[in-house]
This record gives C-alpha cells, structure tokens and sequence, in this order.
C-alpha cells in the first residue's frame, strides 16, 4: 500500500510546485507559499488521487480537486491558529505568529479563494457538479471548528455533539476529497457519494482512534505527548464518556480533582489514565472507533469497480487505520 | 433615476429576505445576520441588477449574483473591520466588536463560501463563466486591502501606486458586478467584458470623488466629518499630489508641519485645506475623477443594446457621480 500512497505523494508534490504564489504585493503571497511548503502527509490530496483512480486511468485529471483540498486545508490552518493563538505548526512559526493576525486573516482568505480558482480547471459539466460539494464541505468546516470553540466554554458535551463536531470538523473534507476525486474519474454519483460516505467514517474513525491514543498510543510512536490531552482536560470522546460514566460513582469526585490539578503533571495522566480504563473508557473508544471503520468499509462493496480495485480502497482504509499517527 | 434606483433596491431587499441565516451554531451564523441586516445603499447588487436589465425582462435571473456581490462585500467589511481595528459600521459596533476577533474571522470565512454558493443557482453553463470572474475580483479585492495596509507603513506612495490600490480594493466589485449581471441577461462576452470595464473606471473615478469631497465636500450633504482624511494624514491621491507639488516649495515644510501636528485639528483641517488649494489639487482631483468617468462612459457607445438602454446607463453613471455622498 505504501508504495501507491508514495506514488501520489510524487505526483502530488509535482503538481504543487506548479503552482505558483507569485502574485502582488508579496506580502500577500509570501504566508500562503510558506504554510504549503511546510509539508505535512498531504493525506487529503492523496485520498483525491484514490477516489480518482478507482475510475480513471489518467491520473492527472484528479490535480485541480487534489490542489483545492490540500490548498483549503491549509487556508483552514491558517484561520484556525490565529483563533487558537497557536505558535507553532509542523514545528515552524505559524503564519500569525512570523507575520501577524491581519496579514494571516487575509492571506487565508486568498487562500479559499484560489482553492476555489482550481475547480475552474475541470471540465465545464463538471464544475457545477464540485462547486456545491466543495462549498457544502467549506461551510461544515467552518460550523465544525465554530462547534469546537462553542464546546470549550461549555460545561458539558454529549458524545453525540462530539462526533458531530469531529465529522464537521475534520472528516466532510476527507470525504469531500474522495468523492471530488471519484467524480472527476468518471464515477457516477451514487459512487461517488458512497465514497463520500465512506471518507467521512473512516475520518471520524481515524480522529476517534487519535484522541484514543493520545492516551494509550505509545509513546516511541505517537508524534506527540501521551497524556497532553488528559493534561490540557480537552473534550475529547474518551473524557465526555469517563465524566458519564463517573457520575454517582466513586471515580466522580476522583476525575473532578484531577482536573482541577495542573501542578503534578506525570500523576495526573497516570491517575486519570487509571480512573479512565477502571470505567472501561480504552474499550469504549477502540469498539468506536471500530464501529465507524465497519460503517466505512460497507460502503466500499456495492461501489461499480473491479474486485481487484474495493481491495485496494480497503488496503488503504487498514494502513490508514492501523498506521502509526 | 432614482424610481428605477429604488425599484431595484426593493426587489433586492424583497431576494435578501429569502436569504436564511439560519444554519447551527448560531454562534457562526447570527453575526452574518447582523451585518447583512445593517442595511447600506445596496449599491453593488443593483449594478448587478441594471447590467441584467439592458439585456433581459427577467430581472430575477440577476438575484443569485447579486446576492453574492452583496454577501461578498459584507464578508469583506467583517475581515477589513478587524484589520482596521474599526469600532463602528454604519453606527452600529462591529462584529469583531459586539462578538470578538475570532468570531469575526469565521463568520466572515463563512460569509465568503455562502456568495459563492450564491454561483450555485445560476444555468450551469454559465456557473463555468462567473466562476473565474468572481474569483478574480475576490483575489483582488485582498490584494487591494493588502496594499492599502502596505501603504499606511509606507513612506512614499505614487499616484499610480494609489489608483491601482483603489482600483483593486473597491473598483474591481464594482466592475465585476455589472459584468455578471449583464452576463446572466444574456450579454456576449465582450460587451459583459466592456461593462466590467465601465463599472471599474466608474468606481475608481467615485473613490477619487470620495477622496475630493473629504476635502471640498458640502458639510451638510457630506456623510462623514469634513476634513477627516487630513486629520488622519490619509494617504489619498489628494495628499499624496500634493506632497509631489510642494516639494522644493515653501509649502512643504508648511505640510510636513501639519501633518505632524495633532493638537489644533480645526487649524490643521483650514490650513492644509488652503495649501492643496494653492497648489491646484482641488482642480488636479476633479480632473482625475472626470477623466475616469469618460473612460467609463466611453465603454457604453459600442455596447449591442437599443439607444434608449444606452441612455439610462449614462442617467446611472451620472446620478452616481454626482450624488451626495
């Protein structure tokens, strides 16, 4: 599998440095050239590619909605650090930080726009097919990360508003990505939404499984710290469902303390790491995000491909979902 | 004029109830609400509206990209009212303001992809057509923002610098509004082309207007305080011609002296106002201002409409032209 994965990734990085960020004035352009070349997996242009060759032969019509996703990501990262007040991103100064707020709200907005400027390189019939694909997919971001922020102030969180808030969030764009890329293979839209569909779960899946290993991931394959959200007491699925399942409990009073408590980092995420497999959370999250994974793959039989290719979409849902993150 | 004026704007306002900001979190949607709500002339729709007429009865094909002229403008207001750091619009707190910052950022994000979907409901070959010139105008639109943020850290800005600046910060809208209108009338590419062209001269001859009227504008028919761009050292064509004029002459260390000098604002506004007069900037401006405004009405003559057509267009420009501010 990780030999076509690297493959796109190589058509894919081509195709990027035709792109040129050279417009007027520079201080436009410079931000939006320097948050695309920091890199990153390029996952979601490479799921464009998959959706697309399920169909097509002729790879290269997958480019424009490869570049449009992976620009609108990024357009996405730009605005979302800002309103996080993150400073750093893939390890470098993020766009607000090495410049400032006004000039990364602006760049961002170029961004969306030129995102939409390479839906103009399809074919005429096929424009107005992504057009409101892609829109409706802009939008859910934006109510997805609106949700996020709304959740933070929140006193409580149902699992439900979770996952709809992930799906929005994170997972229409990797549905989006698969389904644009199936379109303009050739698939008909019934396939095409089926594939939709199945980005979308296995997006929510894959998210379920990272908020799961940011707490039981191991540390010498977890690209970030096991623990950090226990620490930071972010609403994740894993913690809406531990304070649920404490309530009336003994862990109750035991979870409320651990959140209070900033000043014993190391035991805090031990206890709470106790607390949250004693209430049987780490086998709540994995049959989760199994669940979703299952929905995913469903989709994938009744798709009008060969036998030869549903293996290969399901090769890529198991590297997806079983790889280290 | 002004009854066809007025027609169109309650047309426009009958298709701006149909709008629906009803979408979830409200946290996301209510400040769009709130700025569409605010009213404004509705100026960049009607365009829209009276390129469509001189090409078709049916003036309800010109809603959609009216509405997306209209939803862009505002979405530009929300992400140039953070920049600005403005407390105010049309006397009423700003969204930034009455929400905060990133609020701001995503319901204007929100507000950008919403005038695209606008381009949704038009024929779908003509979708393939306003795609690009909206985009266009959007990308420069930022760019024109860009540039006036660049040009306040500036020391020097030419007059070319600065009608390339006005041009792309509100002129292409402009341009770009009756262009999609004519064009969903039925319009042919080149005169749709010509009316972009008109409507682009139109505007950056109504800006200089602007610039001039905040100088030698009437108080009582004037909007906004009288004399307020000198007050603010603005870089405006008036100033930036007039510091050209000065140099070598005894009126420039009388200007550099003003423009330093914040305490004795009625003085300051009488003595700067009297230097741009010496130095002919009032004639300069006015000149300026009527030189676009016959490239613009120079587009008209070729135009493939009847006479009578031709003649309320040139009603339009000079009603704008000439009205109170």
């Amino acid at each position: 599998m990780s030999q076509i994965i690297d493959k796109y990734q190589k058509s894919f990085a081509l195709a990027l440095d035709t792109l040129s960020w050279e417009g007027k004035p520079s201080s436009l352009y410079h931000p939006a050239e320097y948050i695309m070349s920091l890199g990153g997996k390029r996952l979601r242009p490479i799921l464009t590619f998959i959706g697309a060759q399920l169909y097509t032969e002729d790879i290269q019509k997958a480019i424009p909605p490869a570049l449009a996703v992976e620009i609108f990501h990024n357009f996405s990262l730009v605005h979302d650090d800002i309103m996080d007040e993150a400073p750093l991103r893939r390890g470098k100064p993020t766009v607000h930080e090495k410049w400032n707020d006004n000039i990364a709200i602006l760049s961002g907005d170029m961004m969306l726009i030129k995102a939409y400027q390479q839906l103009e390189k399809v074919d005429n019939n096929l424009q107005s097919t992504l057009l409101p694909i892609f829109s409706k997919m802009a939008v859910e971001v934006c109510e997805g990360q609106m949700l996020d922020m709304d959740f933070e102030k929140r006193e409580t969180v149902t699992s439900e508003e979770y996952l709809d808030m992930i799906a929005y969030k994170t997972s229409v764009l990797i549905g989006a990505a698969f389904q644009m890329g199936a379109l303009v293979g050739g698939a008909t839209p019934e396939d095409a939404e089926k594939l939709y569909t199945f980005g979308l779960d296995l997006g929510i899946s894959f998210q379920i499984m990272d908020d799961y290993l940011d707490v039981y991931g191991d540390p010498e394959k977890f690209g970030k710290q096991v623990g950090g959200d226990i620490l930071a007491n972010k609403k994740t699925l894993l913690q809406i469902e531990a304070i649920k399942r404490a309530q009336g409990t003994s862990h109750e009073a035991e979870l409320i303390k651990w959140m209070e408590t900033s000043d014993q980092p190391s035991q805090k995420i031990q206890a709470v790491t106790q607390i949250y497999s004693q209430l049987g959370i780490d086998q709540y999250a994995l049959q989760k995000a199994e669940d979703y994974y299952h929905l995913a793959l469903e989709q994938i039989e009744p798709l009008h491909i060969s036998d030869e290719k549903k293996s290969e979409v399901k090769a890529f849902a198991h590297w997806l979902f079983h790889r280290d993150r």
